[in-house]
């Protein structure tokens, strides 16, 4: 399949997205292609990457100077002090403004390198290759950058665009199907907001998309970053539209953080469990009709998605749940703000509900 | 003196600087007139600040939920621990996104305060108040934020722009006449990369300006806010133009590097030798006539500014010099790229020189 270019726009920056299959070997021809340019450059590789796709792209780069940061990526590593020593690496080697950060990895690697990027020198050049789906479909796209604190998840960074971003499918070959799982997970949640007809795609292919077949697992990134990006396009800074792509991440952050960001359920998990939780919600409020929800449940049962917030949580976790969710960085208030959906398609959002609220929809969801 | 408004318009944000004096006690009057809103407020206040002017303020904000924070302000505490220490101080506080950080200090304060703005939550509100004439007139305007690093000043940081600035002459009367110099060396500055008439306005009154005597603080503060406003306008992210403000500021960073940012030279006073190298570095390489070379260098004589270079460099610091002038961030590549002066009021830059020509001119300068 030929490469797929995505442009997008922001009022700070203009950017390519390339999708296509194996392109690490032809990373300075893409990079050349989009006219940008540095002499040195820091590849922030997270270490699980399999070491053929680092050497394919430390190969096709060989005209430039190469530094390569192995990072051993997870939630606990993403962190302040990790921002701070991969500056410190940048200045001992001297790097310029116009010299560059390119990230070979998932979300947290694509986070915490874009958010190094952004800080050094107040900016330096950036590229992304996302290797997971659910960065290739989510968080290469959009500009937030940032790192967890002891309150929380990504409550410290920044808004920076990258200059180019490359999405290679090659890369989920070498993915436990876990992964894959939990990348669908935002997907599913583009279509949700946005596109029915994309919902009824991913409904009736679903096997197909989740088993990587051509040209469905391109299909699916490619419509869900057109969706994220005109999302981004129209509110770059999150200050109002954008605050609709967090359906069901107000819930899945207050999920992940309850379980220290602990293995067992990992970001993605936690988002297809809050977008559940916020369907359920949009129910329980008639927000959403029951037929809907009912499509789309068995769509998540039929796709093998976690499902069931009950064996992860008990009652007795319910406190802590809810203090995370008071703590979202969404909140201006000591209001909880919800998204919740109308119909597929449709969302609607700054719904305000209280702590108590909450309570009690998640103390009956968690019984049944 | 009534109060004048001067609105500064960036691709990212819209805002006005208000200059008059007596301002403390008006603060949330201000606040309200510009529209801003908050439920609570961290003050970050350099602890040299006269507790008059804090009270001042708090008892205008009393209507808000106000948390002050005193800050040891210098070149050693402006530092990325500090910043993750005071984010700490936010995030324990559930400080929103809607709420504001309020800076109340000179310009390592402002940019301590602007940087943690920028970062917490990807950006909270910002409101400076510059207390020295430093960073009335320069370091307020045009969202620069920053820390510094082992490696040299202000290496890591953002750029982010205040929501207000709330510029009030009545802090400098509080403050040594040292203080006032220093400031005085960036109005000098923007006189000469910008407008000959007011470098005759400054060269005709300057006893009056440096003893802050109304109007003509008043107007040496609009006139320079103006010039640098009109500068960051055109270029926010410092890609051409802004770089004219670095005028004297690539020699002035590695004087203050070398000395190890002690208070025997401070930014103020490194800014006024940087200034006087560059002129002599234009004179000699034939960028500007030497009848005006000479009118600027009376002035700084006549002014009382520090001038000689020889009183605080000897020849044995001339390596460490040159180290800290390649490593500044303006460098794109191994050249040194510094902003000359062709005449009053017209600056030049990009001009490219290597370590070796630079060496050769400060041996000689430093022998004079």
């Amino acid at each position: 399949m030929k490469q797929i270019k995505l442009n997008v726009k922001t009022k700070t920056q203009k950017y390519p997205i390339i999708i296509g299959s194996n392109l690490t070997p032809k990373v300075l021809k893409i990079v050349k292609q989009n006219s940008i340019n540095f002499n040195q450059c820091l590849l922030i590789v997270d270490k699980n990457v399999p070491k053929k796709f680092v050497s394919n792209i430390k190969k096709s780069l060989k005209q430039k100077k190469v530094y390569v940061y192995f990072f051993n990526a997870n939630e606990v590593n993403k962190n302040f002090n990790k921002i701070n020593k991969i500056l410190e690496i940048l200045l001992s080697k001297n790097f310029s403004r116009e010299d560059c950060v390119i990230s070979v990895g998932g979300g947290i690697t694509g986070d915490v390198s874009g958010f190094v990027a952004s800080l050094f020198k107040r900016g330096l050049k950036f590229i992304n290759l996302p290797t997971t789906l659910l960065s290739q479909v989510d968080s290469s796209i959009g500009g937030k950058t940032g790192v967890n604190s002891k309150y929380g998840k990504n409550l410290i960074g920044s808004f920076y665009q990258p200059n180019l971003v490359i999405t290679d499918t090659e890369f989920l070959k070498s993915l436990p199907k876990r992964e894959i799982i939990c990348g669908y997970g935002e997907v599913l949640k583009h279509s949700l907001i946005n596109d029915k007809k994309f919902f009824i795609f991913l409904n009736k292919n679903i096997k197909k998309v989740l088993t990587l077949s051509s040209p469905f697992i391109e299909k699916a990134i490619y419509e869900s970053c057109k969706i994220k990006r005109s999302v981004v396009e129209k509110d770059e800074k999150e200050k109002g539209l954008r605050k609709i792509l967090n359906f069901g991440h107000t819930f899945a952050h207050a999920y992940e953080a309850s379980l220290g960001y602990s293995k067992k359920l990992n970001h993605g998990e936690a988002v297809i469990l809050g977008i559940k939780t916020a369907l359920n919600f949009s129910l329980k409020n008639s927000f959403l009709k029951k037929n809907e929800y009912q499509l789309i449940d068995d769509h998540i049962k039929n796709a093998g998605l976690p499902s069931s917030l009950n064996k992860f949580f008990s009652l007795k976790d319910l406190s802590k749940i809810l203090s995370f969710m008071i703590k979202d960085k969404k909140n201006n208030s000591s209001k909880i703000s919800l998204v919740l959906l109308k119909k597929i398609g449709s969302p609607i959002f700054n719904q305000k509900y209280t702590r108590k609220n909450i309570n009690i929809f998640l103390k009956n969801y968690l019984r049944n």
